[in-house]
């Protein structure tokens, strides 16, 4: 298949594209993560998520460990193309390393961050 | 007040944070923009999303030109803290400086972005 379509996406100095994953029923944002040229190409050949570990400098099948894969329905760019959006079936409905549906279950409350969001499983359980 | 919540954020090297904008009712996911530590201040002083805007060095009060500012319901981290998301509701209903709803309007089909959701109002008309 022609890649048109990867060359027409603004990748960012170290050739990476922030990425959002939304849940594809709930809409809720799931998390954020960074993909490069080969993770956005591997996400569309194979319809899971699979993005670019800065920390781990390598790419990164979401769920590889956890078992939490993202099915991915759509995959979105903005405006000027140098942000994806992937609408995902979240697998074990478990986004997050803590074991949470979303990462985003800090809420600025009271002038701090409140937990919220129940741990559906334990991390030590998530991750033998 | 304390700025505790403000240093527990993890800003990058650039002493940056990416923000997502997220619609509070409808769940859209309607721009990602970029905060330094004064934007994030000022989002929570003001109740209206401020952004770092990277290719002008400036803050950005997000509508200042087109009116279409955020009143921010609520605003949430991520388990690294290292990003933000906004829950807003959209003055004018446009988002994008395309006069579009959502920044996300370019959908992959068929290998290649196809544009998708109405232009509400010509960027001629938004920005005179």
């Amino acid at each position: 298949m022609s890649s048109k379509w990867l060359n027409e996406v603004v990748w960012d100095e170290l050739g990476l594209v922030p990425a959002i994953a939304q849940d594809a029923n709930s809409g809720e944002v799931l998390m954020f993560a960074w993909m490069n040229r080969e993770a956005l190409e591997k996400t569309l050949a194979t319809g899971e998520a699979v993005y670019w570990s800065r920390s781990r400098r390598k790419l990164w099948h979401k769920g590889e460990e956890s078992g939490h894969t993202q099915k991915v329905l759509e995959i979105r760019a903005d405006c000027d193309r140098d942000v994806i959006l992937l609408k995902v079936e979240q697998t074990g409905g478990i986004a997050c390393h803590t074991g949470r549906r979303s990462c985003f279950f800090h809420r600025l409350e009271n002038g701090g961050w409140q937990e919220t969001e129940p741990v559906l499983k334990d991390p030590k359980e998530i991750y033998k």
